[in-house]
């Protein structure tokens, strides 16, 4: 399979999620706005292939991996309100806030995280294994609360405005994003019953690789293209936020980054041909800057 | 068990949960400064005598318990928010974006809501039922959701002055109140592997209790104290909210929670004495207005 083929399932999945009547009409339009806005849908196309590097059968992971989605979209959301990022522009269209209001942002933020668990929930009440999907969601939670990405966001906000220093731009960008991609791959070999060596190697994967993604996340924000990127660039350096760059560099963050996709795809071997379709995905991540 | 052990067993494991030196500091405060305001914690309470319906071990369903509490914190912290009810008083305390500011306030919501189904995932990692389990979270996922809890406030926000009618209040207070303590009760009941008829039972129960406690709480607006709520009164009229008492008057109001609080104890017959707790709970609910 593609990276499109995965992203085409996902896409339909989450349309399909949206689609429901029992919802308040604001509501689900707030949610659909955001979830529906398209995107790369990285950490959900992680989860399927994390799967699919012990079993083929990608229906049985494709809620959890929607969930993952939702999950991105709610942080999202509330990352972009006027107390947090005060973004005007996600994607190339006016922030949710800017469209709904701030009350029902925030809703549509709360409504997501709710509904994610809900969809993996209703999944794992006839999983195959609940054991299995009991522990992929315990991941998911984990990775994206309060010792991850929620962590990782209140950091951010906290440090703003502070000299970088390695200690806490590390802590940021390893909670604040690469946690939630950790926590994909994580679920998926979970989902697939791998084995505790397959897990660690699964974790090492997914946090090198969502180290060099912010990286180049930030490099982006010097050097990236507003059309392309769909939002400002310049934001962090306005704002002061801890960025790999700010604390040392384009040059340097660059060589970091490849670094970390090295480690990233070493981890891999262990899953030997399988292990094909995230190599390319890890090294393409670099591609996004010149 | 009386209530106050109840709730000290709540109140134990609440603070126990908070004491971890693995998640930020100022989330961390902010979490804890309205999880640890006290209350009276009815709907873990709820959810363990639910429990205790059918078995005696309750600390089997404690997690679960408190899980409910955050859920119940987070939406409180959210609502309170300017763009939302705007509240600066909460338990005689300000409330949490006035002590932390809102985007900490928003991100110690998102924490909650999170640490909620850490909570319970971890917890159904070593249940002696991972089908119980499963169950109840499900309910509290939905009930607290975008059919649920996060419905219910989409709604009273979007109807803000606007005329009331039966059907919009009805809406407004199954979802935004009463859900999250049917939720409780029917939680409570699938740990303790209750049958069919016992979950009707108890989520007949939870429904009207919840109706009866949001008209009462409505009735406090109108006409309680200030010193005892902690917070002023008046409000839901200042805010043109929907309310019972807007739709109907006081008169009307108490008659009609009346009627729901029996309800609620003809629910309870098929728990025969098991059941007396929860009934003496539910006409306690009328006990708060004269």
């Amino acid at each position: 399979m593609q990276y499109e083929d995965y992203q085409a399932l996902v896409e339909g999945a989450l349309e399909k999620a949206m689609k429901r009547e029992d919802v308040p009409d604001k509501l689900r339009q707030a949610m659909a706005y955001s979830l529906l806005a398209g995107g790369k849908r990285l950490r959900p196309v992680l989860l399927l292939a994390a799967y699919a590097l012990k079993k083929d059968d990608l229906e049985t992971a494709l809620p959890y991996a929607i969930a993952l989605e939702m999950i991105h979209s709610y942080s999202l959301i509330h990352d972009d309100l006027p107390a947090m990022d005060d973004d005007d522009l996600r994607r190339g269209k006016p922030t949710n806030h800017k469209v709904f209001g701030e009350g029902i942002a925030i809703l549509a933020g709360d409504g997501l995280i709710s509904m994610a668990f809900e969809t993996m929930l209703t999944a794992a009440l006839t999983a195959p294994s609940p054991k299995a999907a009991l522990t992929a969601m315990e991941a998911i939670a984990r990775r994206s609360g309060v010792t991850g990405m929620v962590a990782g966001q209140a950091v951010d906000l906290a440090m703003e405005g502070q000299m970088p220093t390695k200690e806490s731009v590390t802590y940021i960008h390893t909670h604040k994003t690469a946690d939630l991609m950790t926590s994909a791959v994580e679920a998926g070999l979970y989902l697939a019953e791998a084995d505790k060596k397959e897990i660690e190697a699964g974790i090492m994967f997914g946090t090198h690789l969502g180290l060099a993604f912010q990286m180049v996340d930030d490099l982006l924000d010097v050097e990236g293209d507003e059309n392309l990127l769909g939002k400002k660039i310049g934001m962090d350096t306005a704002r002061e936020k801890m960025t790999w760059v700010a604390l040392c560099g384009a040059e340097r963050t660059k060589a970091v980054a490849g670094s970390h996709v090295d480690k990233a795809v070493d981890a891999l071997g262990i899953f030997k041909e399988r292990g094909k379709f995230l190599e390319t995905l890890a090294n393409s991540t670099l591609y996004r800057v010149k």
